[in-house]
């Protein structure tokens, strides 16, 4: 059992269901002496909100957070930093009609068949809703990052099968879709509306880039920084692929142009992601994942009720039509997270 | 600092560098009462030996494993189960030109970066020798999943850019490459042979299968099955990347193509790769990973030494072309370890 | 950092200072299928109450515990349970003269030397206020504990120099002090009197059982049940010493006085406190702590403040004259997490 | 299950049973750069050795330590640190007649009730053997202390029943019991030999002292300093009581005796034996550890064999009468490893 605690030294430990009471995170190990308020975690939490972007349901869920302990005078104490984000307009209504149907790409199954009981209302504890505690929780691990001048940003390289370039970062900032390519963010938003109409759901690619990481961080040979950053990512529900550096593409690639070239002034290039043998090498790390298409559709599917009879399933509602781009702060907090319980792994180090 | 052990109730911890004098590993949490000697630690590590393949490196390194405790009358007693490896033939001259100086794609760098001291030994800490450790430790972890009916059976699946159908399984302990396809076989060995003459190195993909498992097992919200996988994997010296069923593929796909349909005699289809939620369905595992190039080649290279110095380097000596097919049963003890930790993680739920 | 969590299947972690928006706790692990509500709880914190000992404060403190997840139609659902108390009549002014002291026998001046900063209002997360969230845990632990049968009670065994017999145990639910002998609680009602007037304080001796423990229990070599049972107990604020069985008795004893024979009926003595080799033996297990003074006291006491000058301390307002009697809840909440947790992970044994 | 893992920065596991192969420990998290080489750690465990005091055996064990990994050019790498103390003389011949049964005040019928199989040979995994491994352990963690002018020293307080002055603390490395009082030692002496004639055995108290200790050492709320010195000392395997500062004489004090004065000099009484709400306060540690009888006497006991028959039950052959003094380094050892462990942990915290 347990499994909803995750960090060693920066150490994280959520619960919540998504038509509960609310949804919260207590925060172990975060340094004391820091500045912390409200506003820094509901910045963050703001970028995750629905209705920024037409892939993205219209449902309005506020996510105010309240820190409830470990912050004394605007600083944190060293104790542990509890933050609640309560559920407003939950209406478990429309999930009646769920309550003995395995929804199919969902985990109604497999939580029903791990603990023989389920929260069906909102998918529960599986629900995508659970990441807001992992956004606030990054909000916080961003200001040990901070100190040191580390900055993780993350963009929607492909949606719906439509692939952006890399050809203007500022882009990110203000196309719905976090995509650094204005001309596919607009072919992303037509592919959004086409795939709405027809009641399906899209995936996509998200990659991540944390700027300034000093090199030593990562424990070998388990707790390495590419291992802890893939088990971090994939474990963000839609998740399916992590890649670090060039991924799979290194898979067809010869050594020779695989490895990065060591010169005084540092790497010639970047292939590995900026990770050797599992340690930071003070290079970019640059990271992808990949996202699987919103299980939630209207068209009708073929699955089973909880008495083991065929049904066929319509999911009616406002559903997201893909996980991006409200996914993507979500995998920026967990970077974050990482590296946050990395650096403070180091300094534990001989000095 | 730490990072040497890997697990929650099925526990490793390794130790070791590769011209020292052993690997070794401490098992703590296998359950008492099951049947275990050498011999079926030896023919896991068997399977990593170099030499079967013509990717792999003459090198003599027979590779006994010696039980140290933990065993008693032939059965496990429930106490820590430590097996060494010791280095037999461990010449370490051959590296004495290589002390000062960084190799590019090693961990050589940041391995310094983040200690200020490296065993540059043969790669010290940082070599695949170490993975033999894990090898012992999956064989054990076997013996959990033997109770339970499940099988973990891993291919390659490309090798240098050579890719393999699925035609034949049971080729896949015919052929050098542990490769299920007979004429693919044949197009890596002329592959190998091409890129040893130029001196450099190639990679590949793994696909690992695990049958037999159980719905029910991963922990929500962190330490679900895929992110345990993903970290497990991730974690070996080459693996860049990690997929969980479709992978990268359902980034691009539609939720009605993506969804497994759901029957009252099981999934119609596995896009999921047996987990839903992080938890596993009762269908197969699938999952697949990244391998890049080995970093050493004998194609002269750019580098610095430990005085920030320019150098060339040519890495002269027999080395693998290939991590593949020796990292394959890494992979696959990997896999196992983290199937006995969540075996025996779901025991402790109610029943 | 951290230290906020507690156990390694039944996982607790706690939050909360005395005088912020309240304190709670996250448990982890929790079997699913249980019946859980808010009265489950509420009856353990209520014993912890003041009040009811004139060895307590009558300081208001209403203590109501709400659930905030992991627990779908009055049963927990295996995910994390979330339970706070709010903090409703925290008056801080009486503390705001306490702000640059430092309270002999308090953590004032460790905290400040470990955080650099700290909560002064009411002590802060070194409140004993914290341990109602450990109480609450406990309640949720008990759960665990009756479906095997196991019950833990708890009683005064000697206060300000007053000792109990074991005359009646029942007059543990009848006196003020949890005593089980009615002479002796009148003697103890008198010290506290006595040493009320004087301004002053006092400490005793805690004795916990815990009857119905199947043999088996507990993890060689560092996680023994004792161990686990020393470091739960000495962790409580007050909490100076801790006996297992006979405990410092058995330091003067002979080795055929103290062994414990064994007969097929079962053991014919309990020197060893139902605990061999730090595995329970199925005979009942006895616990014995030894609790400080509470050390406000209005007497004046010699002290120095932030500035690092002397000061003449006297602490007025109403405070418990002894930790005991609203530590011996405490006392058994961490006893049911220890066993609650320990038969989790024996269920991972093979079967 | 496991258990056998301890601390979570310097962080031990330890292995091996009284006549398998041999003993070991792996040491995870130790800074790299340290000197380090086996006579090191051949200086503790000599300590550890049986024969120098009257009342431990003249069994021959030379206990021979070698470092297997984590040390190159005689300095720490940061890597685990393997080391293994060879099982030379087992002879487990003696120990044939016990295979079938349980000896009181042993591990045997718990361990059996546990795991349904136990190594019988020397008390397999539960002998006193395994502390060497503590011990070995212990002397890497000194090398953390070392650097911070941290020492640990320990002293028999009570054997047999004869209480020792702390008269002259140098007297503690000349006679063969650890004692600090001449006169106390001769009389232990005497009592040694009365009780070896009797065929019985001895316990008594051991007291460790740290000097040395920096202010905010410990993790609330239940990772205390004294929290973990409770687990590491209560989880050796005689002690069956532990006390930090006055222990259980603090019970019965009142608040104005037991608080410690503060003044700009320090504080001016050590009640609290240096740990104030779980934290170092800046003033010596003081721990004390009553320890029980050695369970194996000569003298008939009742007990049952594997059938559930009485038998009674004379262990013949060499044996310790007391765990003092051998057990004294034992204790230092684990006071060492906590107090290794919550350094780096402290050096974690903002800087």
């Amino acid at each position: 059992m347990s499994g909803n605690t995750f960090g060693t030294l920066f150490r994280i430990t959520t619960w919540g269901e998504s038509h509960g009471k609310g949804i919260g995170v207590v925060i172990d190990g975060c340094p004391s002496g820091l500045d912390l308020d409200e506003t820094v975690i509901q910045a963050f939490l703001d970028r995750r909100r629905p209705g920024g972007s037409s892939a993205s349901t219209h449902r309005r869920e506020p996510d105010q957070a309240a820190i409830l302990s470990g912050v004394f005078d605007g600083k944190t104490t060293g104790t542990p930093i509890a933050i609640m984000i309560a559920n407003k307009d939950a209406d478990s209504s429309a999930y009646a009609s769920l309550a003995d149907i395995y929804r199919p790409g969902h985990g109604d199954i497999s939580y029903q068949a791990k603990y023989g009981i389920r929260d069906w209302r909102g998918g529960g504890r599986a629900s995508a809703r659970e990441t807001a505690a992992r956004v606030a929780a990054g909000a916080v691990a961003g200001l040990v990052l901070d100190r040191m001048g580390i900055r993780v940003t993350s963009w929607t390289r492909e949606l719906g099968g439509v692939r952006a370039m890399l050809t203007d970062m500022d882009e990110i900032f203000r196309n719905p879709f976090g995509c650094p390519d204005r001309d596919a963010a607009a072919r992303m938003a037509a592919r959004v509306e086409e795939v709405r109409k027809r009641g399906d759901s899209i995936g996509g690619i998200v990659e991540i880039l944390a700027t300034g990481v000093p090199a030593g961080l990562g424990e070998p040979v388990f707790d390495k920084l590419d291992a802890d950053m893939a088990k971090a990512l994939m474990g963000i529900g839609a998740v399916k692929g992590v890649e670090i550096g060039d991924g799979f593409d290194a898979a067809s690639r010869l050594g020779s142009e695989n490895n990065d070239p060591i010169t005084p002034e540092g790497f010639t290039s970047n292939h590995a992601g900026g990770i050797l043998a599992g340690i930071s090498n003070g290079d970019d790390l640059k990271i992808r994942v990949a996202v699987k298409p919103i299980p939630s559709i209207s068209i009708s599917q073929q699955t089973i009720n909880t008495r083991q009879e065929p049904v066929a399933l319509s999911i009616k509602g406002r559903h997201d039509i893909a996980a991006i781009p409200r996914i993507n702060p979500v995998c920026e907090a967990m970077v974050r997270i990482v590296l946050a319980d990395h650096i403070l792994r180091q300094q534990s180090a001989v000095r």
